[in-house]
């Protein structure tokens, strides 16, 4: 008898002999191998996860991206890091623009976006570092600051003089073997560290060997994994990766791929690398060098052959893009050579962050389901996230209000775009109920534009919410204004392509959810209603003023979202929190002026019509508690309007005032 | 609008209107409504659960104990206290004694009695103290072992003088008031204070105006409630309340109830309290004197008949019996007033311990759920419960096995009983299992004895496990001997009067366990078979030497009992530990020798078999994770015999030794 510890957690690709468990789901399973959402994969370090994928023999890709010149660039930077992060990219990096001050706080640095990547879109990020013409001090202040904002994974390369031949400095970084051995002697083992590989030699290097001499040096200084500059033929990185093992480096070698999108960026790139571009490849381009999408096709084409070569080769599990911040050609090659995860795995029900300190966060308040960057802006400065019961946590101040008006968590839609989805001119309240009716209905608003978003959901409906349209439709044309709900679920597949997040094997579970503004007359009916209701539906109602009725119990937060899984305790990753709930309602009445209001002169009648809502407007949230019955709070609501059809009588009526 | 908090949580009684939750079970909680499980319940103190009785209408009871005179009397009283206490009295108080060293370590001492009583049967007690005789010093020292001991009421008593008539004593303590005093001085609020009150006036008081005064005066020294002396007649008791409300005596005043038992006790009791029987109750008495049942019938009788003009004066909300150690009389009374609840809810799966340090305990592992006693003192010593995630608890060591044969851990079974069940003699392994067939079966055995207990288990089997009662007897029988199991559950309601636990509205779950020693032969094909059942089973396989075998992922817990409530967050009271299973391991294997192997003579054949199984199987335990399809569990068992059943064939053997 040995001691022996079968690890037979999470790992998708061994549940083959599942016993039964989930029937019909395994295949799916299955073939989902390339995207496994591990536990591992929220703790492990880079290194450490690249490894894994390299020794089971999984296939795999990364994504670069180089900083925005503009904020308006930047929110469009970040909205992209959302669509392609959800193909599944084992990291992203983030390239270091010296001319760009890249280490400062504003919105275009390398640092800032990197770290948004980190943070807000829950990206494993590498940020790049140059160290040609930087002082030891402020290149450890970069360092410094990185760990600060959670990033964990530097690429170190000297840099491109700027404007000027290379100069070596006295005292100063010359190679990127410096900036490798200064990363490990002031932060030892803290940062995981990539370098840069040439697959045809350094331009400035005296010789193919000479380059390969000091890519080892880099290496042996401390560098985890190489990512190669981009080529052109897959036998080039073959040789280069055969070249490289036979002076003795070990450590995985990513290939970088470029898949040509234009003519004049590819002159531009070729110009800047010092590359030559092989006969075969001019000889098609040439001809059809005006025709950009002709470019682009035969780019992604000529990409795809590549990558299948270098895939076949056994010497490569990942493959490194050069996106150019685009995202056609990229997710095209990736969606062909079946690397691209259209459905990945949700590991909790909400977008994780990658924040070091976060990795154990494993419930939030269902009230920011919409805008998960704004919650973890306000909760930036949290030392503890709550890693068991939502109670447990010493609940510190949420961030105030004022600074949540952060560029990535403006609009993705202009100005003018939002007038013509929210109306050029308001006319009463009904105006505002119709412009909700068209969010959820996606239908033409009467002039002819489709309302993609509202202030507090800048996306259009969750696939989940869908499952209640036609509801949600109905009572928002009476004025219950919805701007979050969910379906009650009981006990579906962890696996489920709509509902389904965390490990295979599980099931989960929701309460039924809506949350709505609504007027003082309305919420006066709902709270009649409600008594019937007891004690069945939770609710909070709350006007701006803070005034509340609640029949919660003390205060405790109501688990709306939980997960069973194979020998595991049970997850409860969205709660009503009745404390939060507090900070949420201020945010949520403040977007009806921010982002609504103030769209329309002050003092207009469109601008009055917010406002009043605002001032006059309850935020009513409702729970029903019998998850596996049908969920009855669409009866709540008809039940209101009902009361409120009838004929008037005398009611045992509550002062609102 | 006012700011409203509608406080409609667990009251079972309030939830009349529940709008079709729990279809069907709303008449059954509100015929419950004599014990309703309120959360607060476990938080409160005494004075405030009291009032909350008061103040809702509902008639409730507490019962009087006296400590035992012998260790078996004292085992005695303990599965007692189990028993009453499942009828859900408010309190229990234990007398104290002193001529029996009350505030002693002894097994029999007044102070050990309240202590087990709260410790271990997780009732709210209250300790007697008397004060007359002792220092002020020695009275804090009870008082302060009192509090470490988790004891949070006192009643407070002057105290019989012993033997001799009452003389006032310099500096010490003369009266109950002096006591009152200094528990409040010495206490601040620490201690919820009773005090005695005497209906007919205390036999040494000048006059019943006189002690009625100085019962006064102790209840504003800071006494919360009264407790009187028993009494005959309900006009008696009548009277007093109302005269204590005339003199300003505002706080409870609960009646002692005496049903008599027989002619005896009666005449001692009266003797004692020097009370005067009333003529009617002598003229019945007197001539059935001889006749115990009749005496008891006829008080049973009386009591009744005066609960229920006392419970009819709206005067009286509670009820206080003295049981005189004795369950029958009292038990009777309760029923046929309806007081006794058969059936009370559970506020958690296992019984909780009272300890205000146990307070937010809320997940136990699952090993020792027929050794509730045990896993709370090998945890007294700990600073803190786990109270949310079991994980985060910083896992404190559980207290020495050497430590754990406590006088009230003792079979209840003498070892002439025990012989009698496990056999006086035992010849093979198989007679072993025959032993555990015949638990299961509740059959009598060769000899003509019920096996009524097992080492493991000091009871019958639970309702629930009686559900798995087929195929526990089928493995049983083929040397798979089962100490511990549940059945899956997927959602019953809350109130399920089998399996519910928690509050109302909610629902409850369990994923299927078993756990059983068994032989290293069998080990061996199960761990074949198990290979099937991947990653739907986890497993814990572990022999007395500490070697284990597990698929269980980075030593989680894996939640086996959890449950859904209106407005709250998951709870997860009973976990799958991977730690604590190699501590009830050892506590498990003790079992075979401590309490079996020791009923037989050294070296003698039954012993060598108990000790050969001690020494040579493992402990199995197994959990079917898919908790919504029918338990896989037994067919694995079924699929080891057939395997061990099979021809042999060259097999994939795993080497077990």
């Amino acid at each position: 008898m040995v001691n022996q510890r079968l690890d037979t957690g999470w790992q998708p690709c061994k549940s083959d002999s599942s016993g039964g468990s989930n029937s019909g789901e395994s295949s799916k399973e299955s073939s989902r191998c390339s995207t496994p959402v591990l536990d591992t994969d929220r703790t492990d370090r880079l290194r450490d996860k690249m490894r894994r994928r390299i020794e089971s023999g999984d296939h795999w890709f990364s994504l670069e991206f180089f900083p925005p010149r503009t904020a308006g660039g930047a929110v469009n930077l970040i909205s992209r890091f959302d669509r392609m992060g959800s193909g599944g990219p084992l990291f992203i990096d983030v390239t270091w623009h010296p001319a760009g001050d890249p280490g400062s706080d504003k919105e275009t640095s390398s640092m800032m976006i990197a770290s948004t990547a980190v943070n807000y879109c829950g990206l494993e990020s590498i940020l790049h570092l140059t160290c040609c013409k930087q002082t030891k001090e402020i290149i450890t202040a970069h360092l410094n600051k990185a760990k600060r904002l959670g990033l964990k994974n530097i690429m170190a390369l000297r840099g491109d003089p700027i404007g000027a031949d290379w100069e070596e400095e006295e005292g100063g970084f010359n190679y990127a073997t410096d900036l490798v051995k200064h990363i490990r002697h002031e932060f030892d083992d803290y940062f995981d560290i990539c370098v840069a590989g040439y697959p045809t030699g350094h331009p400035e290097a005296e010789s193919y060997e000479d380059d390969l001499k000091h890519l080892k040096e880099k290496v042996d200084a401390g560098a985890h994994f190489i990512v190669t500059q981009l080529f052109f033929r897959a036998e080039t990185f073959l040789k280069f990766v055969k070249d490289c093992r036979a002076i003795g480096i070990t450590c995985p070698i990513v290939p970088g791929i470029f898949p040509i999108q234009g003519y004049h960026s590819l002159r531009q790139l070729v110009k800047l690398s010092k590359l030559e571009v092989p006969e075969e490849i001019m000889q098609v381009i040439e001809p059809i060098k005006d025709n950009d999408a002709a470019i682009r096709n035969y780019g992604i084409q000529q990409a795809v052959e590549m990558c299948r070569v270098l895939l076949a080769s056994g010497d490569v599990s990942g493959l490194h893009f050069y996106t150019l911040n685009r995202e056609v050609a990229t997710m095209e090659v990736l969606r062909q050579l079946g690397l691209w995860a259209e459905d990945p795995r949700r590991p909790l029900p909400w977008a994780v962050s990658a924040h070091p300190k976060r990795k154990v966060e494993d419930v939030r308040p269902i009230f920011w389901a919409s805008r998960p960057k704004s919650y973890i802006y306000r909760t930036q400065d949290w030392d503890d996230f709550p890693n068991g019961r939502w109670g447990n946590s010493s609940s510190p101040a949420f961030g105030e209000l004022t600074d949540y008006y952060l560029f990535y968590l403006k609009s993705k839609s202009s100005k003018e775009a939002l007038l013509k989805m929210w109306e050029e001119e308001l006319t009463s309240e009904d105006s505002v109920y119709q412009v909700f009716t068209n969010y959820i209905t996606a239908e033409p608003n009467k002039s002819g534009h489709k309302v993609m978003c509202l202030p507090w959901n800048d996306d259009p409906l969750a696939p989940e919410t869908n499952m209640l349209k036609e509801e949600l439709e109905k009572v928002n044309r009476r004025g219950v204004l919805t701007i979050n709900s969910q379906p009650n679920i009981n006990g579906k597949p962890s696996s489920d392509p709509i509902v389904g997040w965390g490990p295979p094997g599980g099931y989960v579970f929701q309460k039924s959810y809506l949350e709505f503004f609504t007027s003082s007359e309305n919420v006066n009916a709902l709270l009649q209603v409600l008594k019937k209701y007891e004690p069945r539906v939770n609710y909070h109602i709350v006007n701006v003023k803070g005034k509340n009725i609640t029949n919660a119990h003390d205060m405790q937060p109501n688990a709306v979202t939980w997960g069973i899984f194979p020998g595991k305790e049970i997850v409860q990753p969205t709660v009503v929190d009745p404390v939060s709930f507090m900070y949420w309602k201020d945010e949520a009445f403040a977007l009806w002026i921010e982002q609504w209001g103030k769209l329309y002169e002050d003092e207009s009648p469109s601008r009055m019509i917010i406002q009043y809502i605002h001032d006059n407007y309850f935020l009513v949230n409702l729970v029903d508690n019998d998850f596996p019955l049908d969920s009855c709070l669409w009866q709540v609501i008809d039940d209101m309007f009902e009361l409120l059809d009838a004929p008037p009588e005398p009611l045992d009526q509550e002062n609102l005032q």
